[in-house]
Formats: C-alpha cells, sequence, structure tokens
C-alpha cells in the first residue's frame, strides 16, 4: 500500500449532516442545551428520569407523569431468564463493552417490538433499553466474579439501582444523587460518533435495538468512550500530587497527550467538568483518597500552564477529566468507566433513532450512504487482466 | 413536533467521505471493481475465497497461497462450545439477522485479539469473522428447528459448506458454485450503509466485532439488506405470470414500488442482476418450479415498460431482484436471505474497518463527528426556563 498517497478521510468534521431538535453544544462558549434546558439547571435540579423523560417526550414531566414513568422504568428492569443464562455462557475475561453490545442484541431475540416499524413501538423498546442497561451490567459485574446477579429493587431510582445490583448494598443519598447527575450529565451530546452510528443504522429502518447495538461499539473505541479510562490509568501512574508536573513535561516532551485535556468541540473548559470536579473532591474525602481529586485538580492546573507556556496555547478540561476519579471512588471498576456512559448515553441515543425514523418531514428516513473517492489504481486507469488461478 | 418544519436530512448523498482502494462502483454505465478487477470476471472465473484473498491483500493468490488460505479459513469454520451454549439460549422465534449480530458481539468474547490495536490483529479478527459466519447462521437454522448443528466439513469449500450445515446435506457442485457465485457479487459494494455504519465504528478505534456488528445491524434494515426479502414476498404474492401485470398497473395506481426495480446508484442495469439471472432461471428448472424465474423475468419486462410508459423513465433490476428467487431454489428459507447477503458482505466489511484503521495517511483515523443542525425552539432562540418538579 502506497504509504505516501494523499488519503482523503473527512471523519465528516463540520458537516452538517441533519437537523436534530434534541440537544445543541456551543463548544465555543461551553454550553450544552437537551430539549432548551441548560445542562446546569437539568443537573443541579432533576433526576436521571426526568431527563430521559425530557429526552424522550420533549417537555419536562409533572409530578405524575414522573412517577407513571418512573414505574414503567421499573416494570422493565428485569431481565429474562434465558438471557441471564446466555451471560452465564460467556468467557469471565470478556471486555464489558462487548458483554454490552451482545446484550443489546440479545434483547431484541425476546421483544416482538422488532418486527413492528412504528413510533410507539420504538418508544416502547427504547424504554426496555434505558431501563435494562444498567440491570445488564450489574449482572454481568456479579457474574464474572461467580457471583448471582442481584434483582433490581423496586424502592431505588436508576441510579441508585445500578449501584445496588453490582455490589449488592443499596447506596446512600448523596452517592445515589451523584451517581445520577452523571448519568445526566453523560445522557446526550448532538452528532457525537456513537450517536451518528445508531442513526445511520436507524436510516436504513432496522429495529432499535440493532442501532443501538452500533451506538454501543462506537461508544467502546478508545478515541470515544474509552477515554475516561485512559485518565484513571494516568492518575494511578501519576500516583502522587508531586509527580504531575513532571509526567505532564515528560509527556509533551514525548509529543504524547494529557487525557482528560483537549476536545474536538470545545474552545473552553467543558461545563460537564466543572459540575463533576466538586462531586470527585466530596467523594474522595469520603473515602479517604483524596488524592485521586487532588491530582486531577494539580494536572488540570500545571496542563493549562504547561500547554500555554510551551505551545502557547491554551487547552481545557472534558468531561473526562473528572468522571475518572469520581467513578474510582465510588468503587466503580475501570472497565465499568465506559459502560457507565453508556448506561447514561443510552438516553440520548434511543431519541436520536426515534428522531431518524419519525420525526416531522424526515419520517421516511433518508438511508446514509455517503460517497467514497476510488484510488485503487493496481493496473492503471483501466481495470486489471484477469489470469486464471491455473496460471498465476 | 412540528410537521411542517424543513428538515436537513442529507443521507450523506453525493457526499465523498473519505477514499477508498477496495472498490469502485459507476452507476452510469454498471461497472463494478474489486481491487482493479471486473466484478464480471471475479464472478466468472474466481472462487469466494481467492474474492476475500483479493480484497484482504490487494491481490489474487497462486495456487499455494489460496490453499494456505483455505486451510486458515477452515481452522477458524467452527464456533467454541459456549458460543453454541449460548445459542440454544435463545428465543427460537429471534429475527435471524438479531442472532448474527449478537453472534458477532459474541465472538469477541472468546478473542484476546480485541485487546490488540494493530493490523496484525484485525486480519486475524477477519478471517474468523469471514469463516464463523456461515456457521453461525447454519447452527442457528438447526437450533431454531430443535435439531443439532452440524460441523463444517474440512472437504468442503467456503460455499458449500454453508448449505452443508444447513442442510446435513452435501450439495452438488452446481449448486455449490451457484451460491459461490453469489458470495461474490455481494461481497463488497463500496460505501453502502452497512459498510459506511462498519467504518464509523471502526474510526473509534473499536475492534473489529464491534465495528461488524454495526454492519449487520444496518443490513438488517430493509432500506438495505432486507430487500431481497420483500422481492420474494412479492412474487409469491403475485403466484403467476399472468398476474404480473395487474399487479404491476395496481402498485403503481397505488403509488407503491415494485421491489427490485430502481437503485440509488444505477442509471442502468445492475451487472449483477444479469449474472444472477440465468442462475435462476437453472435452479428453477433443477427444482421443478421454474415459475419464480418466471414471474421475475415477465416483471422486469413489464415494469420496465409500464414505468416508461406511465412516467416516462426507465427503470432497472438491481441485485436483488434475480438472488430472491434463486435463494428460494435453493432451499433457503426467506428469514435467511438477509443473513446470506451479511455472509457475503462480511468480506468487504473488514477489509474496510481495516482499511478505516490502517491504510496508509489515514493511520490514524479520524473519528467520524459530523455536525447536526438544532432546530429546537421550545422557548424560543433562549433557552427554557428550568421550573422544579413541585412548581410543575
Amino acid at each position: 500500500m502506497d504509504e505516501c498517497r494523499p488519503i482523503l478521510n473527512t471523519g465528516l468534521r463540520g458537516f452538517k449532516v441533519a437537523s436534530s431538535r434534541i440537544s445543541d453544544v456551543d463548544g465555543d462558549i461551553g454550553k450544552i442545551v437537551y430539549r432548551g434546558f441548560l445542562i446546569q439547571d437539568l443537573a443541579a435540579k432533576a433526576s436521571f428520569e426526568e431527563v430521559v423523560y425530557l429526552l424522550l417526550y420533549e417537555k419536562l414531566p409533572n409530578k405524575e407523569e414522573l412517577k407513571a414513568f418512573e414505574a414503567r422504568l421499573s416494570a422493565e428492569r428485569h431481565l429474562p431468564a434465558e438471557f441471564i443464562d446466555a451471560l452465564k455462557t460467556r468467557p469471565k475475561y470478556a471486555l464489558p463493552m462487548d458483554i454490552l453490545q451482545a446484550g443489546v442484541a440479545m434483547l431484541a431475540h425476546h421483544d416482538s417490538d422488532v418486527r413492528e416499524l412504528s413510533d410507539e413501538a420504538a418508544s416502547r423498546m427504547a424504554i426496555k433499553l434505558i431501563a435494562k442497561f444498567p440491570t445488564i451490567m450489574a449482572a454481568w459485574g456479579r457474574i464474572r466474579n461467580n457471583r448471582e446477579p442481584v434483582d433490581p429493587s423496586p424502592d431505588l431510582g436508576h441510579a441508585a439501582n445500578f449501584l445496588y445490583m453490582l455490589s449488592g448494598e443499596v447506596p446512600d443519598d448523596e452517592v445515589a444523587r451523584f451517581f445520577d447527575v452523571c448519568l445526566v450529565l453523560h445522557a446526550e451530546h448532538t452528532f457525537n460518533a456513537s450517536t451518528f452510528a445508531a442513526r445511520e443504522v436507524a436510516s436504513t429502518r432496522a429495529h432499535m435495538y440493532a442501532a443501538v447495538a452500533a451506538g454501543v461499539g462506537s461508544l467502546s473505541g478508545e478515541l470515544h468512550g474509552g477515554a475516561n479510562v485512559r485518565v484513571m490509568e494516568m492518575l494511578l501512574k501519576i500516583g502522587s500530587v508531586d509527580k504531575v508536573e513532571d509526567y505532564v513535561t515528560a509527556q509533551l516532551d514525548a509529543g504524547k497527550v494529557i487525557f482528560g485535556l483537549g476536545h474536538a468541540v470545545y474552545k473552553v473548559d467543558d461545563p460537564r467538568a466543572h459540575i463533576l470536579a466538586p462531586m470527585s473532591q466530596k467523594m474522595g474525602e469520603r473515602t479517604g483518597q483524596p488524592q485521586w481529586f487532588e491530582i486531577s485538580q494539580e494536572l488540570e492546573k500545571k496542563g493549562k500552564a504547561i500547554f500555554k507556556e510551551r505551545k502557547g496555547i491554551d487547552i481545557f478540561t472534558n468531561v473526562d477529566f473528572y468522571s475518572a476519579s469520581l467513578y474510582y471512588s465510588m468503587g466503580i471498576p475501570l472497565d465499568f468507566f465506559t459502560p457507565i456512559f453508556a448506561i447514561a448515553r443510552i438516553a440520548g441515543w434511543v431519541a436520536h433513532v426515534i428522531e431518524e425514523q419519525f420525526a416531522g418531514a424526515a419520517a421516511k428516513p433518508v438511508l446514509y450512504r455517503p460517497e467514497s473517492e476510488y484510488v485503487g489504481d493496481y493496473c492503471g486507469p483501466d481495470t486489471c487482466e484477469f489470469v486464471p488461478l491455473e496460471d498465476r
């Protein structure tokens, strides 16, 4: 393969592929809006269940609507017995995101709604997926450690249920609320790679599960959902606050990045980082391991200063920067960081799939079918002469 | 939702998203080229194994290379016992494409190559996927009918093995070769929706299985891989040659399409249709059911004429038009038509994933991250005022 050949690889950057009513991100000023509402307001005052309702139904629920919606989610949290049987056949060393992708695809097998192409069926599948994501991951977290899955509790909300099913212990209100805020912050972010993958699959009129499984696959990549794991690995490697400056210098000397600093979209700090940081600090205090937050804070300070000094550029914290230490303090295994991202982002994925397949003038989906530029030149401009096997 | 609002929905039509060395399609003259070779030459003279080798390694194999490659595929056809155990937990009414998507994701659980981001690991995963696709589908075809899966035969090639594992009977040479040609014809087709979905997922540095599972999901949509099923359902509904004209007239009167006629890319007959038609005819003669080919032929003739007469436009047969009756004559269940498409197209998907992640100047993938146009106007140009739950 000719390594020097110029290769067109747009990554679709800056290309407006479709319109959407779901969310807006203005990276210049660090503004994120879900269905008209600022993410700061939602994180401070709304539960994940309220945000899911907002994303699905385009309005915040009143008390009765929320209660009914919470009851629907609660009723859908369980997994079929045959699904648990299948999970138990899976090798224990499987990557958790691969378990989730298989899990999403397997849920389709149990649901007759996959045979109905309608807004109503899509909404039902959306709620089932949102409800079951935490149960799948918590069940796997136990099965891979040779423990029995814990059934969801009808007395707990969405965030608390995940922590409960994973550990077997009911979290206190503060931890549950912190985790709830994390879910709110990660629920939606316009046409990111995983959301676009889900929309792309949905555009062929494939069903909700098929589309969401694509989203899970996309999120599993280290350039996307895998980034918060890299941040925590970095914090663990650094180990203490006094080693931060040397680490930053060594990374930049080697031409490497600092995980959690920098983002394609933002030209200021990601607003989500500012909401996550105080929660990370508080959890560090609670667990008696304040160092992970402190290293992060020092890394932000030194990283920004050294980038400015050496390269003359401002660099900003992204959403992965403080979520890493926060999840770690909650006792969540590193390889569950990306699945937690998925447990939140499923809310956005399903809203986008419904929009792609059923919204307004786009009700007849236009299948995404881009062009490519053929740069094969195996036999010059003409096609190659076929030589039969006998004569090769 | 405002139904009248203009919605941007490009479908990426006409947008050159990346360059590729893998294949070229010129819809104006009906030309398809894989790595420089005309599809007519490959269909007439090469086996699917040769074509897979060509797609993966950019050259046709010589005799020794082909023999070694066939041996590698043969060695990889089996499925892990735990994988079969998992398949046996699946509900019998599951859609076969959903089984395949889950199957791809589950294969990742058994493969340590998913932890290695390298060209070599990707190539190994590619071969495993190509080898195992027929085994997965054949195993499911038997399990759902309460029969034990049939192990792959070391004495049969790729195409013959699928038919053998599905039915338990070794196909004769003609049927095996016809099926082999079908696989060659469906192996690759530039940046179609499923291939683009696989590339999109791969662009995040997700592994081969995660990307291919997205391709399977995309292909499952009725606008993409589901089309040949619709053609066969149409042929069965028409039932006999004398009813064709009434059917075409009724469909056009109702503003409906004729499945298998028309394609986004081609302005002449799809060249693959001309290769499939004589095989369909021959298989119809062999099975004593010539009507499915005859109805197809009449439908092509009448469909084209009536379209021309009524709308003044030329319409052309696509690849799904004659593959439907051909698969049906081979005794393949209707809901396995799309999985067969996948058994062929996996060759293209894996080549594209490798190109996306490792080819030339694109070796550092640019994650596909398009823009969207926010058309939410829930509270006018400003964001909405958040009203707490208590006050809603």
